[in-house]
């Protein structure tokens, strides 16, 4: 688990051991010069990079991440910058402002007010592979691991907003990232009033847990967007740009939408508009939890086993939203039981204003919460025993509740239905399985059920019900 | 449907015919003074006036809600206030503040702008008979009409709170009314933060649809904070304390909470710490919406029908957040079918600033939403005959969709699962319940299949699946 200041009991960064090592897989690609963890699982390939770590290993590094386990979703290679060359890196403040503002990371380390928040992001795709398992996305197999957190130190964006000046009619901020990618560079937008509230905690992070940002995670300077996907976190920034209308970059019409589930792929390439209609447009997370032990294949020997059995896992809610309750079923959500919730992010809160990581940690006067909790939960080990699966479902603040039904849309993404974990016995010990594994590997029993020929939308798991064939939903 | 005013197409009011008779149920009450529309529904008996319109009614009067039909939430006699008094009725802004203030109307009226927007107010236990018939809770029983939009107007609540300074640690705007009740005056609480934002347009109104408040809708000043369950806005106001804890007022503490449903009445009353955990307190509504059309008891001739019936209702999200879809299913939530949504709440957005109903009317730069909107979907009336049930459900811009499950919890609240509406063919017309009809009020598919042993949690509305059992869920 974290490490904890001794001054406060705030949770400091994990161990970290810088990789020194570029990966036989990486060899060939673009980014044939930048050393990764070997643990982390590639999604698509070996080119370009998006990974997760393994569930395990994510949940066991506690509530900060480090960043060689920090998710990556990247579009293309790696912008490389040499460090001298980082005071110098220049990006822009533009379009319908009073005071167009160019500046490099010297500029703002030294005219800005340096802040470290604690932040989780997650990506819009977490949990698509059991989207992909019922029927197949545009996106890539996330597991449960595209979701992490880190201390991010720098300025808050609002703060350079005023200086530049949005003019009467702006709207929205658009940024642009330096990874220039088939369709032009990576950007976004998000809304200026969003950007312009305090409570919602948009900045630009050039430090990641008390270090440089590293290449995968948009040295040398970033948004961080607390509370939204990941999609809208532009790394490598270069260029924010004030407009009237949400940003037109590809990468925003095309990517990170929940389009109608009624719209099918054809329908979706046939016509354009359903893309352009912002109210698709994905900005604040959603309410979503998984469980993290027990482990995928873990086996619980039944003999001399303790008398309980703690189930834990992470849950996170949207837009600063807190997660309220975490509820656990072992009867398929005929009834729940509440798990404990640990809120790590409650004790910088508490720690009062001090310096943290190169910027200041003052989180007292916020109420939002912008970062993943813990939940735990103890299960007497007869009673999983008399099981055959369970279940976790979170609700945040303003009762938004995980529903028992997946929404599969064309490119898969915020899947957050109730995460079920299996449970067999075989001989003298319970085997686990999770709902799947990310990418392309094997296993879990989502890919099981559909197999046998179960209907996995047929708000029993693909179950055949009463010993009869499932019904029609 | 609403007026619409000549110059911009924005709705006014629909026509008004203020009750002029006290009613015989009122006569025996406190309330002898007060006429009322005998078209109201009691929940709650003659007294304490609680009461909803008959669907139909409610949504055929439009977007903007008559007074006489507004739904009502009264926890005792309705303070009664002559004209002449008006103006010299005092309120205060106290507690944890620089500057306490002693107000009249007068001064509110005088030195104060004032405002008007259009406001969507819903009551915590919408839809809470459907509650009611899956398990009694110690609510009563809302049908689905306990929602209504009126045009308010009055002063900003931030404005007043400028002035009278809120010292630092102030976290909590408490307010209190006039109605004395059985444990104190009615009262409690809202986040200081969400006042100060002006994306929350928390206001204090003394007018709704350009005339005074009537008195069950609290003549002559009542809080009206947008986005949130009603029990926030006070009715009646005398008092608003700064304070850094929430309410401590009794209506605060047992009211409008969601208990995790794993709380049972008994535990509920022996445990008292599962009240004042504010976790569990209700602020923003949930998305939610109701099927109007086809209305309960409705029938549909199939001889010389038209080739389409146009299904139609209402949808709302919370906290400002925007229904950006709603669904149909005809499947039992197999496929869904995307339904058009009209933002009537747009219209004036759109109309720019300018002078409605004694106030300021300028929505232009707000981009939260704070009103229902209605959809409607035009299916063939060949596809309503081959099915036995239409679903609705809505999905707000944060991706918070309406679950198939309910929560239940131990007093009945936010209430909102996917609405259905059954359909069944009786000789050569098509004959539609609703759930449930409010109040004692017999009725609805629900209480049909309660009667027949059906489980109403199974998942399926506790009908039998396959002609077998209902699953053990």
């Amino acid at each position: 688990d974290s490490q904890t200041s001794p001054e406060a009991d705030i949770p400091l960064p994990p161990p970290t051991a810088p990789p020194t090592q570029v990966l036989d897989p990486d060899k060939k690609t673009p980014d044939n010069w930048l050393p990764r963890d070997p643990r982390l699982i590639r999604l698509t390939g070996a080119h370009p990079l998006n990974v997760e770590a393994p569930l395990s290993d994510l949940y066991n590094e506690g509530f900060l991440t480090s960043p060689e386990l920090f998710y990556v979703r990247n579009h293309g290679h790696v912008p490389r910058v040499r460090d001298e060359d980082i005071p110098d890196w220049e990006f822009t403040v533009e379009g319908m402002v009073e005071h167009p503002l160019k500046l490099t990371m010297r500029d703002l380390l030294e005219q800005y007010d340096q802040h470290t928040y604690p932040i989780t992001l997650v990506c819009a795709g977490n949990r698509r592979k059991e989207q992909n398992v019922v029927r197949k996305t545009k996106g890539f197999s996330w597991g449960a691991a595209g979701v992490s957190t880190a201390l991010f130190t720098g300025v808050v964006m609002a703060d350079l907003l005023k200086k530049a000046k949005p003019k009467r009619g702006a709207r929205y901020v658009c940024m642009e990232g330096a990874d220039k990618l088939p369709n032009g560079y990576y950007g976004t937008s998000v809304k200026l009033n969003w950007v312009m509230d305090p409570n919602r905690g948009m900045m630009l992070a050039h430090m990641m847990n008390g270090e440089m940002l590293r290449p995968d995670h948009g040295k040398p300077l970033r948004a961080v967007i607390p509370g939204q996907i990941g999609g809208r976190s532009v790394k490598w920034l270069k260029r924010i740009i004030i407009t009237n209308e949400p940003s037109d970059n590809w990468y925003h019409i095309y990517d990170n939408r929940v389009l109608p589930t009624s719209v099918s792929p054809e329908e979706s390439a046939n016509n354009p508009a359903w893309w352009v209609d912002e109210r698709y447009a994905i900005y604040d997370l959603s309410t979503n939890s998984a469980i993290a032990y027990p482990a995928h294949e873990e086996q619980l020997e039944l003999v001399g086993a303790p008398e309980k059995y703690r189930a834990k896992g992470y849950a996170y809610g949207g837009g600063g939203r807190r997660v309220t309750r975490v509820e656990v079923s072992l009867d398929k959500g005929k009834t729940w039981r509440l798990a404990k919730i640990d809120y790590a992010e409650d004790r910088y809160r508490e720690a009062g204003p001090r310096q943290l990581c190169g910027g200041t940690l003052d989180m007292e006067w916020r109420e939002s919460s912008f970062c993943w909790c813990f939940w735990n939960i103890d299960i007497a080990v007869s009673e999983l025993a008399e099981t055959r699966d369970m279940f976790v479902r979170a609700m945040d603040e303003s009762m938004n509740i995980q529903p028992r039904d997946m929404y599969w849309s064309v490119l898969g993404m915020m899947n957050n239905p109730w995460y079920r974990v299996t449970i067999s016995r075989e001989n003298d010990y319970l085997r686990f399985e999770h709902p799947t594994q990310p990418a392309l590997m094997p296993g879990g029993w989502m890919e099981r059920v559909k197999k046998a020929g179960g209907n996995l939308s047929n708000g029993y798991w693909g179950e055949k019900i009463g010993g009869e064939e499932a019904p029609e939903p």
